[in-house]
């Protein structure tokens, strides 16, 4: 997302998501500082968690309180998994920072089959939501079909998150706004655990 | 543990344990094939997957099934906690090995209010086993002491842990062998999923 | 430098440059693409060799061809400098493309001390120019002056500087246009070796 | 090398080597404490420098002050060298440290065609001796031949180190004896500045 696209894009979006790519953008940061609509910051691939909170305090500082973080892997030398999924981050991030904490397992691993267990690892660290990639046929996503997974492996991981939660105090609820706002493919439906 | 050690403390110990710093000495790994006592070999700390898998093959070729492979935390960038824990190593080996996978949070993040979100990701993620470190009063602890957690905080994380296990249709059994084999601080429970 | 800056600073600098934290800001690349101004691409701290190369792509793909390289150190484990100068990217670079590759030991390693050493390694392995921070008085400087070296150890590194390029066939040219360009300190010299 | 080894490799070697992978096996180092062999301690993959140094305390204070300290590549999320070799490491360990340094190119980066490049970055850089691996045949070497320069590209290297050193007040010896003392390719050439 761009600065000049801001405008535009909060007229039918619910949330605005800042990109790994752009997490020191300071620009783009300080101008949704002036933006009424929640933003997610994702953590850029190399950035620590410090790094990350400042870039969260642009966008507070200018006025707009409604920042939540998302996790979504780091760049290390593993190359097994795209990135490696700080699972840490978000128990760490939740000491230091009144912030809600979201997981995004698609990204943080790009491997389909490493979604659902990273889903569940990141519940039960306690991410207050997660960001889930979901394709009735996948191997032809026009995007991140390898990392998106089939509509049968996210009901399984939805009974299992519904299950997990309460071990934990929460409960899950499936927030069916932000996967009607995507009507092309890779639907994406974020799950919020209350 | 050194090469000479092997006899030694295979008479007294149920496990021997490789340590991150051993995990390419591949004169005690050869020597740790002949021997019939389970082996606990840690990861690396900048080890890849591929790389730990190979290791473990240096035992089992010489004779010995019985490697547990144990992630604790890789070094990136991430200053905050001592290692960055890869819990999407636990299903990433678990797809590439018939293994059983242990999580030691203690030493994967170094850090005492980060070890209970940590064992409970690791235990949804479907770790097959966990170490950790529990101490009656880890601030006088001889080794290990910051990252060692009250007794109190044990007995809620194990509530927690039962709660988990069977929404991934496992069960938990706390090994009590492990725990009476340390007889000085800290003593460590291993915990089993089955 | 933000989109709505090309054109302002354009009029008055003779290089822009892209910094690391907008390497893959996009959106600004292919602006500086329909640009006339060279262009220094900074690496960011944790791109990879080739999504560098691609980064220039875009500058490339919109017709302006005067793109150098800038490696500027990435982040890895060690603490101790500020970021690991990566000089095995200058010949890596070189091989895999015809553009210039600029080292910049200031940012690469953070340290004033650590500034010559890598200034005549980055010369050494075949850099095409360097960016140095100097300073006459850098404990006093605005910014960066931990990493500014003093106009003494400037001297110096000239002539050892001046002594290394023909063992290696290159000769040296102190550009005194950009130095003028910068009224404010720390004020930056680009050595050229051509 | 095995601490069952020392007496044995000792008698034959002039120097004993001990490899990144056992740069923490401290047996091993408060063994060679004991020795009276000069002892080249290779730097772990991601060892910190501190912890370099670290290692080296348990062979000086076992009695052996004759430690050269060997930089040889750190591991990073940069794929296209085998490492990232640390060149800021060599003018670091020189300010902390009375210990020589030397820079090994070969295992430093994998690729025949990088060992020149950052072989003159390191002498550039003020180390104090470099190993280099030469063969007649390098696609036929039995081991490390990717990494392992021709010895046309060996003769031009030492015609260029020869011009570097004194633009550092450095001049360049060839150590006869280490090349001797290895009968089977590859062989390696010890070149020392003094």
């Amino acid at each position: 997302m761009d600065v000049s696209q801001i405008e535009l894009v909060s007229r039918y979006a619910d949330i605005l998501q800042v990109g790994a790519r752009n997490m020191q953008n300071y620009t783009l940061l300080r101008e949704l500082g002036q933006s009424r609509t929640p933003i997610l910051l994702k953590r850029g691939i190399s950035a620590t968690i410090e790094e990350w909170l400042l870039s969260a305090e642009y966008i507070l500082a200018g006025g707009n309180p409604d920042v939540m973080l998302c996790e979504r892997g780091i760049r290390t030398f593993e190359g097994y998994t795209r990135n490696t999924m700080d699972i840490s981050a978000i128990p760490v991030v939740q000491q230091l920072s009144h912030l809600p904490v979201v997981a995004d397992p698609s990204h943080g691993t790009g491997l389909r089959d490493t979604v659902a267990p990273m889903a569940r690892a990141a519940l039960a660290a306690g991410a207050d939501a997660l960001i889930i990639e979901v394709h009735p046929d996948p191997d032809h996503a026009l995007s991140d079909g390898a990392q998106s997974i089939f509509l049968s492996q996210f009901d399984r991981l939805m009974a299992e998150l519904r299950n997990i939660a309460p071990a934990i105090g929460r409960s899950i609820c499936l927030d069916r706004v932000a996967s009607r706002s995507w009507a092309a493919p890779p639907a994406r439906s974020t799950e919020t655990a209350h």
